[in-house]
């Protein structure tokens, strides 16, 4: 099976990072197809940013569905997931999603990590927009800078992992997600400081993606998430207004 | 006090229904800045619009922001809101989040109604990214097609009528909102012919507009909407590319 | 328009605070009438005196509704709130309420910072009350005497600051209401001081009375908030009966 | 022991029925105490009366506290409850809290079912101030007048018994709650025909009164329901000031 | 009338702790019969004894449920609880929701102050299992080891009052439960160095299973709570079958 | 890898229903280990069953863990599975659980059909439990009798269907569980019938089995899942002893 791998970030190299992760754990027919957002920002880091990321990540899926059994929109907070799995006849998980849910199978409750306090309010209103608020313990933001996104998880892997044993012992989690796309593959590397499970967000989404090939669920023609009926559009890029337009 | 109304739907029909709604509750020194959206889809009605939408409105916003003292973004639904919230520095209202609030000061529960099944699963997410589903009694939709967009407040005004009814005998709503930038100005119009109150989407974002504008709330510095630091950006129109750079 | 803003404490002096922080946003056309309470405690500050309080609120509006187009109830914790929507004709806005909701649209959540531990636990229900609990980040409590009722604001106005900036450091609240009637007009004196916006929940209680009155929302004949029908009652005050009888 | 037996309503017919309903399962050395309000309405029904009510409520337990080991406010919606139970030293019970949490015991959710459409979102607003909202599976009104509120009881006992089979039957109620101070006594009457077990409210007050005066709670010195400092108060029935004043 | 009380737990000096504290607060005609699980853990204290400790229970009860007119399930996190409920036709009430539904009535909210650590998450999900986490205010929990199960109670005494006092001070609880068996009759020896009532588990159920049977609820026929049809089993206890089987 | 199927129930012909839909979606290198119930009932359908089969199933836990990677525990209602993760080093995944998750990648709520009344109390409690009522659209079940649990499945796939559509048409459901292990396997027969993706309970816990073990998530020695310290048991079956012993 093939599966895309979207990052709607525009930096190949966390692009790099999540294809390593997701190679990882994938079962030998996998095949991964990576994606890197051709416009938007380095690193989608508010809700304005996810807004225009998830935009970003609609013309990117209409341009490329056809070719793949499963997406992945390997953002954690999800951005414009609803709308493609509205839009798209393939099944297509969130990062975010797929780590918090593998997470509950592992734990009462999850605690959340990342490496910037400004990635916590938009994780909040991801978390949320799952209905999955009764199950996270918290989320633990660094609040320190960094020197550079794509190296963020080798300078402050000491201060994450000290943060998820806060999350522990504090906040009563019973499993860590690491949590950002640019942390992607660090969990395997520091499990072992770490008293409870800890859940690599591309690991989990792209198992996730491979068990919903596996279960070959229909797209829906009925409920909310059926495909809109075509209508006009003006001033879209062409893939994704062939899309919206039913053409 | 000059207004922003930004319509994030391309038709300039509703536009005009929305200017006309908003003047006539407007105060003496309040000028209206109607705009309509120059891309995007005829009006907004499923998540993967509202994802585009909301994008279009951030790119509105980063062009026009500096001539207005407010802006309402005009779509039920809320389209880029939190975004625009966080990106710029004057007051922003969205048209659900308006209504609904006003909404709560005229009953414990309040209704929605709106003309197409579509666009229900929108709104209930809308309701519950507000916070305000303990105040909702309950989404109802017209099941039926419609002639033309900019013309469905007269075509179905009997049978939304007779919706509100339903409303308040069967789920024992308090007040009506009526739902949808098409359906602006309707409620004036119904308004006797429903026995709790009627808010008018507009209206209500016009006035809550004019309220924050008069209590001169100042942009935060701190919290979750203060202006997130400027960065690169690759692809994005000029105006939103220099907003978000910090330019 | 004539707005009657009804102070249920019978200290004039917290009535004269009141008055000078509605007048400052007041629009042109306003005309607030200033009353308080004939009887009960000189500021509320329990379950037991918001239960008298209330009822001696419901006393007052039976008296004037009459002269007004709407009434404000200006002590946070809006006692009689719901009944006075009940068995009046105009719009009636809780001074809590309209600060709780016109916050709803400055943040994602609000704190509420108040003067004295005692009023927390009636703040708290009252937020239930509104069905607001996931919008509130929390209720901030000066711990300390004070020396008079009716200058606690500028008595306490460095350590009201210092619980409003924890609220935001500690509480990640994005907006902040400094609340209860004394405190009345302390927010203009202070927003520099704070890093998000603050509300003054009397300015915001005016803006909002205005803006129901200018919606023109009719006086519901169904749902929970029509008027109970007739009643004899025994031993209330005149205005009270009268209106309870329907006479 | 002594139990007060407060009733918010002016009608000695329904003390009358209190009275029994509460003798019939009293422990041998129990006396109860029965009072009727002396001013008010006939019987609580709206959330008006309710303020009203639960004030007078305050003004009697000022009078008779002294008397009795404990008291019960014998109307369903507990008007004044939290505000006595701060005020005074013996345990206060509400008839409607009372009921529900001995419903709690007796199955998962229990329904309540009332003679009157008005006292719906009284009850509703009852049941939410308790925090049970998760354990109610619905109230069921009936939607007819009735001739006289001391024997609606028996004039309705049919379509009564037929509303609580409904809320057996469709709202999956595992327990049924008779509500309202006038249907008192009905539940032993009726049990038979009803499938689930039939909670008498005043039964289930009476012994929860009984079991607080035998478990002995100390009057709390902290937290929110210690007596509030004395405080000055203005036209307050003499006894209640005297309480409130600390007198 | 004789209850029958319960110890899941395979420790009989707690089962004798449990009648002291019974017979402290029983009515001169009420029998305590006790009973000490045969199998199982000498005190339950994680979900997996939670688990067996519940089923134990329902094969004590198949053996000795004829003999009484209620049951308590003497173990604060109610092993067996709803299946009880389900398949007995007395009343059966649970330790930790009695203690928690009487504490209702004494408070808003609640704290639960324990003796292990271990025994927080399984007492949550207690609280989430009967609906009252709005009731809750937090579990303190003791994090240190202790040399006597049977003498806990006197070895941990002080730091449980120290527990408690900080559930007042630092989490707001209105209220305090000492709960775990092995605490059973503590509450009166330390109630007066607590400035808020102090709920005895043991005292609460006795009392609440007293308040059940005066109040003869009947058997449900219909409902959640009925008693499944027959159905075959095997290898179960005898009584425990036969019960099941129907015979 | 091999992964336990454990039916707690005690009917080899669900076992052999299990298997074969667990088998239709394996992936090669996966060997299922089916195992059934020596003791309990046919097929668990209450919340007194359940108490038992969760017991039952730790037992066969106890005995067969070491031969395998992972487990499923194969009774929708998932009993003893939160005590079994507690007590066991290996991933365990509940039937229910895997289900409900998979689902929420497939739509925003879920409904769940089952084909008899009595399991829809234990089911609800069954999504409270995981704290996934915000996505469960409702639980609709068949409501006449059967002739054969073994061929439930075929004699009822008419009205299953049915169901299904209802839910979806009327619960508005995205995405459709037909839950109770006697319906394994019956997705596929049916998914072309129903407008929505259709979740195979074994399916998708087979694949969530196969997901966790690939992740190789370690054991918690912290947090609410960590493994209890050693304890005495008396009476219990051998394996099962010796585990919660530490021998």
């Amino acid at each position: 099976m093939r599966i895309l791998l979207l990052n709607p970030n525009t930096t190949e190299a966390i692009t790099g990072r999540l294809v390593a992760a997701a190679a990882a754990v994938a079962s030998p027919g996998t095949e991964i197809v990576p994606l890197t957002a051709p416009r938007g920002v380095p690193y989608i880091a508010s809700r304005a940013e996810a807004q225009i990321g998830g935009a970003v990540a609609l013309e990117m899926l209409a341009e490329h569905h056809h070719k793949v059994d499963a997406a992945i929109i390997a953002a954690f907070g999800d951005p414009g997931l609803m709308g493609a799995r509205e839009l798209f006849d393939m099944p297509v998980v969130g990062m975010a999603e797929a780590a918090m849910l593998t997470a509950c199978m592992l734990g009462r409750r999850f605690a959340i990590v990342t490496f910037a306090r400004a990635l916590g309010p938009w994780y909040r209103e991801c978390v949320a927009m799952h209905g999955l608020e009764g199950r996270c313990a918290g989320i633990r933001m660094l609040d320190e800078g960094f020197a550079d996104i794509a190296g963020v998880q080798e300078e402050k892997e000491a201060v994450i992992v000290e943060l998820a044993l806060r999350a522990v012992t504090e906040d009563e989690a019973d499993c860590v997600i690491l949590a950002g796309a640019p942390l992607a593959g660090l969990a395997a590397r520091v499990a072992d400081r770490i008293p409870v499970p800890v859940v690599d967000q591309m690991g989990a989404a792209l198992k996730q993606a491979e068990a919903l090939v596996a279960l070959k669920p229909r797209k829906a023609t009925a409920g909310t998430f059926r495909r809109p009926p075509p209508k006009p559009t003006e001033g879209l890029p062409e893939a994704l207004a062939a899309r919206i337009e039913g053409r």
